[in-house]
């Protein structure tokens, strides 16, 4: 049996600028997706995953099953197995869980069969499962979850930047929604009244270069404070949510540098972070105002053989 | 016995973007201050509010014996007046009272004494007596109070537009703030931050001229979406409250069109604009969460004699 597994990730600055061009920066997280694959003498794919145990042919588990398809297909081997999927993220909460499964899928059906697939060969891999399932997909998902790290998303480049080892709070409102109809909801927002909301979205991306500076530096107060901005631009883009709001402003009563929404926002994760005993205190009012409370650290380490 | 009154006012659009010489709109709303003066044979000024009764030789009710005083030496009269004042709005809410109770009183006592101040000439004498009593003052308080209606505030220049008469509902924090100290957070992001803070505050001169549009077409939609556009890039300015987004987002899920703050933020007021059954659920949203719910309306109504 092969066990591999791959992270979360979170986006610090960017996210919805990065449609238009602007940059972004995304950093993997110390919480992972974990699959084992085990090959069978047969030629069907059965996932076992949230206390369920099911064939590859309905509509759950689809990364996995795509994965597994995408796998057949490209390399025409036909195979059976049994793959068990454990995650310490939640689902559909804009923490890269989907990429995460997809690519550690890849990268034990790869081992486990001896194709031998490298990173970054699985990240563009991971990216077609992803466009298959989902028909748009982020490169940058894939790309973080497998080579992990802070990347520099510029348009169609990406790029590692320094690796800032910080302690950080999620906090999951347990909403569920659609990227895809955030990222269209901007778009909306943009047509009518595309000179303000061009100049917002460029208010965001200069936000990302100086977070870039501060990362480098290390300068968390000016991390907080940026995140902050980020956040009042990502309000002004109307993709924030009551919950994600109380979440926020709870982690920075609660002593946080700075707290802002990762991802499309509209429900899904704010994140903050903070130092100390106030990583604690942050973590318990996520939880008192019925967030999911995840304390991580941005992580260096993407994909891996367990 | 003479009675004046004259009205609060909310900041529409552009509050703290105008200190950089971009436009803002406010408006007066039909929640008044009354002060009633009545002459008498000795030389003290009294006042009477908040259910006290003092002399004008303390730290109390100072707007109104600032305003006393500069009748008394500017046209060389010495007078003693009981003065009583009631009012609609809560104090040091953004709302404008104290430039109402500045520019009543003026009236009051110009009426009493057969001055005949014209609104005009009360505006710039209000803005003299609020200079007086805080050192630094906008001119847009008293002349808001003194001619009523919907005034464009650019650089120095205010002009009346088309005034819309629409129903709105204050939420006041109850925290109060100072003006000052907000203006002044700002000018210290933007000095560490000079191109991004100075482009969002180019974001939110352009919200205004946007607003300016929507308001001459009675688009309450437009008007609203904007009002939360307007939000975000001030909550970019850091000088949002937890209080304020409790009540901002309260009143959204309510029904609002859009909901921002009033005004210098860090406590005071938040308003929204609603209609129909919606503006009851708005401020009754409000008090629930522990606000002062205000309904009222735009009023085109500035300073007069009762």
């Amino acid at each position: 049996m092969i066990r591999c597994s791959a992270p979360g990730k979170v986006y610090l600055f960017g996210e919805h600028a990065v449609v238009y061009g602007e940059p972004a920066i995304a950093c993997a997280i110390d919480k992972r997706v974990f699959t084992s694959v085990e090959l069978k003498d047969d030629d069907s794919v059965r996932v076992t995953a949230l206390n369920k145990r099911l064939y590859c042919d309905n509509q759950e588990f689809r990364y996995v099953c795509a994965a597994a398809k995408m796998i057949k297909e490209l390399y025409n081997i036909n195979f059976g197995a049994d793959i068990s999927i454990e995650s310490e993220l939640p689902s559909s909460q804009g923490l890269g869980s989907s990429a995460a499964v997809t690519v550690s899928t890849l990268m034990a059906l790869s081992e486990s069969l001896g194709i031998g697939l490298k990173d970054y060969e699985i990240a563009k891999l991971g990216h077609k499962v992803e466009l298959y399932v989902q028909g748009t997909a982020s490169q940058a998902d894939t790309l973080v979850t497998s080579i992990g790290g802070m990347i520099l998303i510029t348009g169609v480049e990406m790029s590692k930047i320094n690796f800032l080892n910080l302690p950080i709070i999620i906090g999951a409102t347990g909403i569920t929604r659609s990227t895809s109809d955030l990222v269209q909801k901007v778009a909306i927002l943009k047509n009518r009244y595309p000179k303000l909301v061009g100049s917002i979205i460029s208010c965001i991306g200069e936000v990302t270069r100086h977070g870039k500076s501060k990362l480098i530096e290390g300068d968390i107060t000016g991390i907080g404070e940026l995140m902050d901005i980020n956040q009042g631009l990502l309000e002004s883009l109307k993709i924030s949510t009551l919950e994600l709001n109380n979440l926020i402003y709870g982690a920075r009563r609660a002593g946080a540098f700075g707290a802002k929404i990762t991802g499309a926002g509209g429900g899904g994760s704010m994140y903050a972070i903070a130092q100390g005993a106030n990583i604690d205190k942050v973590a318990s009012q996520i939880t008192l105002l019925g967030g999911q409370a995840i304390k991580a650290h941005f992580s260096d380490r993407g994909i891996s053989v367990d």
